[in-house]
């Protein structure tokens, strides 16, 4: 029995009581949750991590993806910086590597980390008909299954799967043309398969397939966003909401069978039209997990989008986006250092908070212990509730003031000590 | 006559004409705006400066504030700084030194920058008090209204001035607590000297005769926001409240008598709160321009708080606010370095665009540029339109890929690439 069928029969289950501890809710709050598909816990029968849940009435909870490219394959690193993510206060990882050796790479991420882990196995199998036929046009649609099966056996916890891209979807894009192209390589990818081979998605025509397979290996169901806008111009399209419906729709089914369901969501999005695709998302899917990709509020400020991330992260956990996908600052530029994945966490870390402060009350207890803290100029304790108490540390004392309960913006003039002649707050 | 009874009177001056351009709005568009109290373009007699226009329908402006401390009073820094923000994209700068000479401090960063100059002048009052007589308490209020006659001669443009914190304010601050202190030097200043002296606050009581001062030597008033919360519990209480009607109340005479206004708001404010306070702003004060300091939208992001302010001012700049004051990654923890300052502007500066891109449509015109520049693959289009080509060059060369076209995030993989021979967007 998976954990959904568990959840429907009332079953608290260990993960379960696990996860309601680390949000402060009741075992059958989580339950109830999985039980109606607004609720994952990303799991796997083949290695022990860290469980997070993921949904409705939870914290937002923050993915850092790595991973190696054709250009730069060094396995090392790509260690490195899943210790940074998790370092950081990532809550998940997500092995992406499109260069060397895949298991290889996997595996070794799988062994050396606590979190949860995810992937997207049609980079596999389309890459490897790359290497090996001269094309993603010649992938074999088996091998497409097989690799799911391979990567679900390696531990991983959750896929992100391609299931919403098809002769529909397509004719939206099509009819409709881009500003900024596609950009999901798994888009892409299936997207030239398709027309290459004149073939349906075999994702979404062989389906009831691919919900065994991941049933059967308790891997969580995250539904890829193919079409996901590129560009702030392109966002909440036709392209984009066919593809949200479809994969809406197949969520429902994957969910009735037992698997866990996550849905992708852009990307780049204006502002003013968060909230939107965040309520459509909801809408739309029964309350199912809502795993955003920042997103980009702005498309020119390549060098700070983990900055830009943040922001729309923030705007989109608030309006209830549940899992947010970390952006480094060297999105759109290059791959990532260790350093730029740890400073894309933070971010993001940061971003979760502030939209959780809105839809979770009770999160902001540690803006008002700092608060306090401050008032107090009690520095030990501002450090304890920071999010990187480090590098607040640090910044105070490359600069420590003469007066050490103040800090060098204000020395002698520190409104707050005037105050607290003044007054007893 | 000033520019506000120019205006009143129907009359184009130069200034409007400069800032209609720049804006790509009409001369009278602009004429209208500071006749209505909604636009003020911030200008001095003894000074030339680009000018800047700040109000309804334009583009949100970034503040950056630099100055000594008691700590730390480094002239040739503090210029350096000045320099770094100009660089960075500033379209203002506040002069705020409480350390070293006053007055050679802003005599040499008015010389230097071709931005406005803000200051504050009740600082330099209360300190030269607390030097030579030993408190604060002892400042002499006419000592106040010399130096900011004084200060408004060297060229300074606005002035932040606390005239909001009177007897009702204070009953309200103090029949209602703080978490967080009162955390507005200017703030702290004028209550302890109220409450010392038994004394109303002098810019309160003498307001016609700092109105005259303004007057006569054209600066704009910036209403000073003294009750400020410095802790998102303290967002949008009583206190801060009772001192926005004041102010509001007040900036109707200054703007009846020909001065310019803007009103200066918070600080820190959860997500969830700020398009309230950006709405009571401009319904309170007849539409005046609106100052804010970020706002900071979590207090437990110290070393980040360029960043969390990024998030509350982008959706404050896109709620309606005007003019946003920059935060650096040092806010709560030491006065910032120069690279400390050119970080602020930048992420200050995102947030404004962001912002803009709701309030003023036009303005994703650069997106789309980008959209359409990466869809291409045109990396010199791209950088041509980032917000910082010289570090978004410098981070995709670090790392080049094998296809110059590409970057190494995807390498051979890269999704425009693929879509490019199967669409023709």
């Amino acid at each position: 029995m998976t954990i959904v069928e568990d959840a429907k029969k009332g079953l608290i289950t260990e993960e379960m009581k696990v996860v309601a501890k680390s949000e402060g809710v009741t075992e059958d709050f989580i339950r109830r949750g999985i039980a109606g598909g607004h609720i994952v816990i990303p799991m796997t029968p083949y290695r022990k991590v860290k469980l997070c849940g993921i949904g409705s009435g939870l914290r937002t909870k923050v993915n850092a993806s790595i991973g190696t490219s054709s250009d730069i394959v060094n396995v090392e690193e790509e260690l490195e910086k899943a210790r940074q993510a998790e370092l950081a206060g990532a809550d998940s990882l997500m092995e992406l590597s499109t260069g060397g050796d895949f298991l290889d790479i996997r595996r070794r991420v799988c062994e050396q980390s606590n979190l949860s882990v995810g992937s997207v196995p049609l980079y596999q199998a389309f890459i490897e008909a790359a290497r090996n036929k001269g094309g993603v046009v010649f992938m074999d649609e088996d091998d497409l299954f097989k690799i799911t099966e391979q990567q679900a056996k390696l531990g991983t916890n959750f896929m992100a799967i391609h299931t919403g891209i098809n002769y529909e979807t397509v004719k939206r894009l099509k009819n409709q043309g881009r500003h900024g192209g596609l950009v999901s390589r798994g888009g892409a990818f299936m997207t030239a398969w398709m027309l290459h081979n004149e073939m349906e998605n075999p994702l979404y025509r062989r389906f009831d397939y691919l919900v065994e397979i991941l049933k059967e290996h308790e891997v969580t169901l995250s539904f890829g966003n193919g079409m996901r806008a590129g560009a702030c111009h392109d966002a909440t399209d036709r392209a984009a909401i066919q593809e949200l419906l479809i994969n809406a729709e197949l969520a429902d089914q994957a969910h009735n069978a037992g698997v866990q369901c996550i849905l992708e969501g852009p990307g780049h999005i204006p502002l003013d039209e968060i909230k939107t695709n965040v309520q459509l998302e909801k809408r739309v899917t029964n309350n199912k997990p809502f795993y955003m990709l920042g997103p980009l509020v702005t498309d020119i400020a390549p060098g700070y989008d983990d900055r830009v991330a943040a922001i729309g992260a923030s705007v989109s956990s608030a309006a209830g986006a549940d899992f947010i996908c970390y952006v480094t600052p060297a999105e759109h530029l290059a791959l990532p250092t260790p350093e730029e994945v740890y400073e894309g966490v933070m971010s993001s870390r940061i971003a979760a908070h502030v939209g959780d402060m809105v839809k979770l009350p009770k999160t902001r207890e540690a803006d008002l212990e700092m608060g306090h803290a401050r008032r107090d100029l009690d520095w030990e304790r501002q450090y304890a509730v920071s999010i990187n108490a480090e590098k607040a540390r640090c910044i105070r004392n490359s600069r420590m003031p003469a007066d050490s309960d103040a800090c060098t913006m204000c020395g002698d003039f520190c409104a707050i000590k005037i105050v607290q002649k003044t007054f007893n707050f």
